[in-house]
């Protein structure tokens, strides 16, 4: 199932409802809950907190039957970001190349790392498709763009092995992980990636059992058009279930919890020259089975 | 006010309260409210976010006299951590000595830092007064402690000046700021601070009213009655104004929020040799007019 945060665009002001998208058309699932007499959690990560029982009512309730008032079409709606996240956690340096031109152009070691690289990202920082990246000039002139997989997880993670990790994954979305390059603080990165705006979020989480190889997805990313980054989730160094495992060898990683499984090579600093975002541009961050998450970024001084 | 979050030692399973701490008593505020035949928020971020007029409201209600059923003997309740932040924004070497003492033994510059350093912690590693610190000897030989000033934020603050700043302060509190010092991951310190239980927060938070000068407080720490560190918050480097100013001039403060101000000089890692916590030792971290946080560590292997 694919689903998303969205709010009809005849209605202001309404919280953000709970869809189920087939092809261009979304579907409100607590509508059509109601118009067959049960109910189903309101919004994504109450769904996500009912566990398997409710997704799988969700998913018999939408082939059961579609009420027609139950159903708006994709453009008659505006995609929020799919849920506020407890926490985001980055994983750095996890694309082999992305290691090289981090060394060439940050400040990184050359060296692959032997761990995860973690750091993270507040629920603030998030902002759904469609939504501005502020630019703000006053604090940076090295804006960068990294098409990330998305993992949220589903159940309760702590000390999970590699071999029971999938089992805490709900689904998979798009981050964009936003840095202000020059906002790294003794080389930590929490200022540079942490800021309102820069974890762009969805369009949409698609449920795991409909990605059957989160490791064989083709990632991309493009500015105005000019793809930046063009790789595959199988170049990833520390795969999802280690990452799982070792996230939760010490913080334990709870439903609606998002890992941003790091980017490949082609971000602004790795380019030669640099590249970095300005007010105006258009980015869009592909990945296939999941979508297209494009952002505009504005001036925000 | 002296704000705590607890559950009486008689009921199980209860959810926490919120009260009030008059010396070795606690009043439950929502008890006194209902005597009044009013009402008051039930938890302590939900009176945060109720602003001003509900904190009025209790300390009236206080004072307007108290039910003998909504008083509690201290020692008849467990104090829980004071609330779940939305995230936890930490400042590293805010402190001079500190400075030196990371320089020395660690891998952090010599030089003050220009502009504060900042890292996260996620509401995950929040624990409570008296509950254990896991000490996992596969994962870490190198458990230290920070005794540090927690800022609580009280009203959204979003590119704040300095000046108006302290407005956004909601109260102060005591955060222990344990780190796992060789699980630094290429200079990133999530994973070294951010594990469960590595947030020992509270015992209490003390509203802004009473703590007329936060930048005038004693704090310190022992381990099993060691003094360890002992300092005053008039030596940071950077002040809570601007670690206000700085952070919201990016990332938006909110209500529930909470900024560990920095450590002063004294941590295990200073230490010649360095000194790093056992199963067994128990860790008190004291701040003039707050109080103390005391938290045992586990073997949790």
């Amino acid at each position: 199932m694919r689903l998303v945060t969205y709010t009809p665009n005849d209605t202001s002001e309404a919280p953000a409802r709970l869809g189920a998208q087939l092809d261009d058309r979304v579907v409100d699932l607590a509508a059509v809950a109601r118009a067959a007499g049960t109910d189903l959690p309101g919004d994504l990560l109450s769904l996500i907190r009912a566990g398997q029982p409710a997704l799988d009512a969700a998913k018999a309730l939408l082939e059961s039957g579609i009420p027609a008032d139950a159903v708006h079409e994709l453009a008659d709606v505006t995609l929020e970001a799919p849920l506020r996240p407890g926490k985001i956690i980055g994983v750095g340096l996890n694309y082999v190349e992305h290691v090289a031109e981090s060394h060439r152009t940050l400040d990184t070691d050359r060296e692959i790392p032997d761990r995860p690289v973690l750091f993270s990202k507040p629920a603030t920082a998030v902002t759904g498709p469609g939504r501005p990246i502020l630019h703000n000039a006053d604090l940076t002139k090295q804006l960068d763009w990294e098409c990330e997989l998305a993992v949220v997880i589903g159940r309760t993670a702590f000390r999970v092995s590699e071999d029971d990790a999938m089992e805490h994954v709900f689904g998979y979305s798009i981050i964009n992980d936003i840095s202000a390059r020059d906002q790294r603080r003794s080389g930590q990165w929490f200022f540079s990636k942490g800021q309102d705006s820069y974890a762009p979020f969805g369009p949409a989480v698609v449920t795991a059992d409909e990605i059957p190889d989160p490791l064989n997805l083709n990632l991309s990313l493009r500015v105005n058009g000019d793809t930046k980054q063009d790789s595959n989730t199988r170049h990833m160094l520390f795969k999802i279930q280690r990452l799982i495992a070792d996230i939760s060898s010490g913080v334990t990683l709870e439903p609606g919890d998002v890992i941003a499984t790091g980017s490949p090579s082609g971000v602004g600093a790795g380019h030669v020259p640099p590249q970095f975002l300005q007010p105006g541009d258009l980015v869009e961050a592909t990945i296939e089975r999941i979508g297209t998450l494009a952002n505009p970024v504005v001036d925000a001084r």
